[in-house]
């Protein structure tokens, strides 16, 4: 496949390692930013992320396809937008962490087949281009979404953006089951990690005690609590419902833990942690 | 300071790492292993872990310094038994999760002072003498309670057996500070993980879909569910009170976050997780 001019709307995290792999794969032979935080198109244009950034309407006219990495709020305005310009054979594809409210947005476009639903399983705790990283997304998974809603041909050159140009494995479903499994093994961990934070900050005032007593574990499980207060609140009220749903399950299991110890059932209490341990045999499948 | 004959009791991964360590600075210049458990001697043994693994009646003869690094529930009933047997110039130490129940076991011996209540602030999710790794602790905290109970003598060799023999930076606390710390800072986030754990093995009834989405951040979290129920479940029974508090606390901030997020209020949501964001700074002080 010849190498690809792709517009990167929004040279963040994602959006920046993205222009980064593609580059370093020669799967794209031209990169140009569509972003609208000036402070970030430059810091971009000086890390050398994208070779230019133009507003959408100049973009339009150079390449083959737009990677979306905005927001997800934005993401939903965006895409018909973009879609609506898109001349034939040009692709349009998002890399949001929920897919219903995209799917909602474009089922109905005239142009819906020029544009691929995915979501690179891949990220870390920072934000903004200075936070892309090379080689991101190298042996991870790419989920494409309700593939039969897009052309083949779009199809196929997006596969191929994913394996050859970014080193991703790629697995498929529908929106409606991506956003209930990453709710589930995703955005709760989120949550998890950014509610630790916020009741060890609360209650441990003295900020020197944290910084000597904390351990690896610590630091471990509430690294997630690092990450973009904009992206994840966003993200959160996106996919509400079924968050919902496993937030509850996450505060009735602690409840349960509570319920163990008040009544000093501590065997029985042994018993959960003793399922919980399950996960490390799914994990390390690998 | 002359090499030291160490006896370690209970050779898992903290007294595996602790023997691994003395032998590598030649802080200690032979180890012997006190363990309850066959098979685990015989594989402190074939690792080398320790010289020789001796029953406590022959050991107590042979070594200047006990290390024990049993479950918290079996220490209070194997430091006191410990104590009673110990000549003049011998030394035990502890290396449990918790301290106030040790403190309280041993506030009224008459050997007290030949006694010292450490905290060695690393770990890994594994356990077992072949969980044992080289450098475990240095660099890493090691706290020393209510440090006026002990002899200045045992003070000293305790204080270069973590500083010179493991390469650890010592802290100072009484054994009450101790527990509420560590409650706020390393157990609740075994909890968190625990309980993340449990509900994602509830909820996601797909083992493929786990490991397929798993990202980095997810195995962040749930890390510290691969930990060791017997020593964990133990670890939350002696520090019920503590972990109750901040149990309640983390409890209550996730109610927070789903009202907030059942009313729509995400900006809201958003400056609850920027708070949490500060948790970034003070880890990253070292």
């Amino acid at each position: 496949m010849e190498s690809k001019k792709v517009g990167i709307i929004g040279i963040g995290l994602i959006g920046g390692s993205i222009a980064k792999g593609l580059r370093a794969s020669g799967w794209a032979s031209e990169l140009i930013g569509i972003e609208a935080n000036p402070a970030h198109a430059i810091k971009a244009l000086s890390l050398r992320l994208v070779d230019e950034v133009l507003p959408l309407s100049e973009a339009i006219d150079r390449v083959d396809i737009f990677v979306c990495a905005t927001p997800v709020d934005i993401l939903v305005q965006i895409i018909p937008n973009v879609l609506d310009q898109l001349k034939p054979g040009q692709i349009v594809i998002e890399v949001g962490s929920t897919k219903t409210p995209v799917y909602e947005a474009l089922k109905n476009h005239p142009k819906r087949a020029q544009f691929v639903s995915t979501h690179p399983m891949a990220g870390t705790e920072f934000s903004g281009p200075e936070a892309a990283v090379d080689g991101l997304f190298v042996g991870k998974r790419g989920v494409i979404c309700d593939k039969e809603l897009s052309s083949p041909e779009a199809i196929e050159t997006i596969e191929s953006l994913y394996r050859d140009g970014l080193g991703m494995n790629l697995i498929y479903m529908e929106s409606i089951d991506h956003d209930v499994h990453t709710a589930y093994i995703s955005h709760i961990s989120h949550i998890c990690s950014f509610a630790l934070a916020n009741t060890v900050l609360e209650k441990e005032k003295n900020e020197e005690r944290i910084f000597e007593l904390a351990s690896t574990g610590f630091e471990s499980t509430v690294r997630l609590a690092k990450s973009s207060p904009e992206t994840w609140s966003q993200i959160f009220h996106q996919n509400q419902e079924n968050l919902m749903d496993v937030l509850d399950e996450y505060i009735n299991t602690l409840l349960k833990y509570k319920g163990l110890m008040l009544s000093g059932s501590y065997d029985k209490l042994k018993d959960e942690l003793g399922k919980a341990n399950d996960i490390g045999r799914i994990l390390n499948k690998q």
